[in-house]
């Protein structure tokens, strides 16, 4: 694919249709928007704009669809796989001017919101209706929810409220030819022709640009328990996921956490913690609803199970101020272990029952290649983000036979029934992988569906294959 | 697009690779998979052949395709839009060996069935290991697993539990060139690009056959409260579902039905029922748990918005049996509708709040367009199935004037937010509506998705679109 840069004429095109105001070239603009959160990767974009309306997004595709220039989506930049970055430079499409909630509609447990409305602000806001949106990345904080569309998002409330997909009725979408479609209805159930709106989701930016979202909600429960588990071995912890479940009790969030993790967000966030010297890992396990009498018969379920299993301790938070200081070692854990050393972050997800080996796995390819990692994640999705910490490595051993590792911590996932990404997306850096999971037929079918919406390519080149 | 007739040689070789016990050319065998439950249309196969391996199903799809021979894939014909109908002649694909169930992992809360098992029979497999599979469509006593999949079929429980697109993990697929792929992965998320499991749901047979299905399973609740709510107006009645909910109570079912369903079931099924003369229709509410104080709690809470709508009497079934008689009331409805006279059936389905809106504005058209209809369905998802009866229309009316009636009932349903079909597909008759809610730069999207995935159109051509 070969694409023209932006000439001075197609600049004031640009400046003409989104504004003067909305248009950056500065160098330290380009800066500020030529990396996410993964890794230490850096493409500069050649100019970055900030849309208002479906319909300037519009005219801007056009333009770029019209003189092969490359178009790069941009959230809020908080993505681990490389998918906001501009690797062929181009424009860069920065869409935190569509920051607004249009309706929440309480009559149908509905809302309409723009996609860079950020994922925690929306959650406020319906949950002061009593609402919930239950679909929480790490980074809510943060991130916008276009961003999590597009990604397939997840959290820890997964487990039991299920993905983003269950969660998105219908979106607007400008396609890469500049038409604005909307893909679905604004109902429940759609059994009407291919869903597009499923298609989209998880898209990563390559098929179309979403400008307004229609979610679901749902009743938020009233009431809430979190218990800390603590483990000797990681096969313990791990062994105890599948059984809670099988136990009939369906947590609202159930994390792991190594020793590892913990001891770096203590050092980065100065959480106090009383962390004892024979652990190797936890669970933090979350149950929701609005029964206090079923919430503490779920918490004695786990509890039995959890002693089944060889837990050390379980640390029962007793007030509000206790669930947000073990949220927030658990929420902190990405960043402390960036604060730390240069890492890599490979975003594991499988059977939930294969944890274990899984867990046991990962380390023995770490021995073998000489790496090590800090593993945590929602462990009751059978998801689990491993981070490979550079440390003491050689630049040669990182830049060059590290992958192999990777390869084969992919290989093992795999092998186990999972793939690539639970959540986080291919993006640019798990691209190299998809052969792995996919035969060329399949990939071929992914191409072919990109070349559908996105005759010309334009965007987001580089991404996923 | 034109086709090819099967020829000796052809007949040969479909022979040779299925076997000669498993194709058939008899006028008695043609006949029976000549129709399914949709109106009362006939379109005859030229042969039927039933394989028994995804090998086998391969080797078809490449003579067929080699040849252009159409090519249309059928579960238990209890389709209501005509899905599985030859309209071209060809092969007909008839999936009913496919009746494995491969495994129930109690340890991942996941199943491997083929496509051929009878839902019903999948749902008593894992009821036995104390788990639910929650799709449980009208039809679940004879309807298959594939079927539900390509229809993205809905069902009672979709209001609490979803539809089956969040409980379809991964699929094995046969493509139209004869390719055997995997959709997924055995995992609850999936980040890995472009979800071609959520796009094989609800294709409708269009895009590949689906050999295998991994399922998610949840918990079984072990216990259910069931209501029957009584209103003198349609609209008191419709008016309470959308209140339920904001009163913060999730139904396992929220159903709607007409007196006049009622009184055919009565008339047809012999279900003996004292039908109060004041009353016009009926709210079937289930609540399900595993704690009778809290199923309790939602009972009364219902109660109060039942009390506010103007419900006039509620029958609380205190017996299994008088459970298992109310919800026969419901599920035997259409086949009542369909021994009374011949019908159309639409499957309309909107916000729900916009129900109301909805059942008034049919009745209007049907009084403007003179013809008679009766109106049930799943309240709790917005999904109103619409059953139009001929009764005493002429046959000019019926097969000429009719379907401007029911093209005013779509343009109403999509005026309100909502679609054409909510789960029982497009198939055959619906599809001359997709224009009324799909621009044609939307129906190019869907057309050039299937030309990706079967560029010689050989499969159930002449549906959706």
């Amino acid at each position: 694919m070969s694409f023209n840069l932006i000439n001075e004429d197609i600049l004031q095109q640009i400046k003409v249709i989104a504004g003067t105001d909305a248009v950056f070239t500065d160098q330290n603009d380009l800066e500020n928007y030529s990396h996410d959160e993964t890794e230490d990767l850096h493409f500069y974009p050649q100019v970055v704009v900030k849309p208002q309306t479906p319909e300037q997004v519009s005219e801007l595709l056009k333009l770029a669809n019209q003189n092969q220039i490359p178009v790069t989506p941009r959230g809020a930049g908080t993505g681990l796989s490389g998918g906001a970055l501009p690797v062929n430079g181009g424009l860069l499409l920065a869409m935190e001017k569509f920051n607004h909630i249009l309706e929440i509609d309480e009559d149908n447990l509905q809302a309409t919101v723009e996609p860079g409305v950020i994922t925690e602000v929306f959650m406020d806001a319906a949950a002061e209706k009593g609402l919930l949106y239950p679909v929480d990345p790490a980074s809510k904080g943060s991130c916008f929810i276009g961003g999590n569309v597009s990604h397939g998002s997840g959290g820890p409330r997964v487990v039991k409220y299920g993905t983003i997909r269950e969660y998105i009725l219908n979106l607007q979408v400008v396609l890469p030819t500049g038409e604005i479609i909307w893909t679905g209805a604004n109902t429940l159930k759609f059994a009407s022709g291919y869903n597009l709106t499923q298609l989209m989701i998880g898209s990563e930016g390559t098929l179309g640009i979403i400008t307004k979202i229609v979610v679901k909600l749902v009743p938020k429960p009233t009431q809430d328990m979190l218990l800390l588990a603590s483990f000797q071995t990681d096969e313990d912890a791990c062994s105890a996921v599948s059984a809670i479940f099988r136990a009939g009790v369906i947590p609202s969030a159930l994390e792991f956490m190594e020793r590892k993790g913990v001891e770096w967000v203590m050092e980065h966030d100065a959480i106090s913690f009383d962390l004892k010297p024979e652990v190797s890992s936890f669970l933090l396990i979350e149950v929701d609803g609005n029964n206090q009498d079923v919430l503490f018969s779920d918490c004695e379920k786990i509890n039995e199970v959890l002693e089944q299993h060889h837990c050390t301790e379980v640390l029962f938070a007793g007030s509000s101020a206790q669930k947000e200081e073990l949220w927030r070692l658990r929420r902190t854990m990405a960043v402390s272990v960036k604060s730390n050393s240069v890492y890599k972050e490979e975003d594991t997800v499988v059977p939930r029952a294969a944890l274990p080996q899984l867990m046991k796995g990962i380390k023995a390819i770490g021995a073998k290649y000489g790496f090590e990692s800090v593993c945590y994640g929602h462990a009751g999705d059978g998801n689990l983000h491993v981070n490979i910490i550079k440390a003491n490595m050689s630049d040669d051993d990182w830049n060059n036979n590290l992958k192999n590792g990777i390869r084969e911590i992919f290989e093992l996932t795999i092998s186990l029934g999972g793939t690539l990404s639970g959540e986080h997306g291919i993006g640019l850096v798990q691209k190299g992988y998809m052969p792995l999971k996919f035969s060329e037929i399949h990939l071929n079918l992914m191409r072919g569906i990109k070349k559908v919406f996105d005759p010309n390519g334009i965007l987001n080149p580089g991404k996923i294959f």
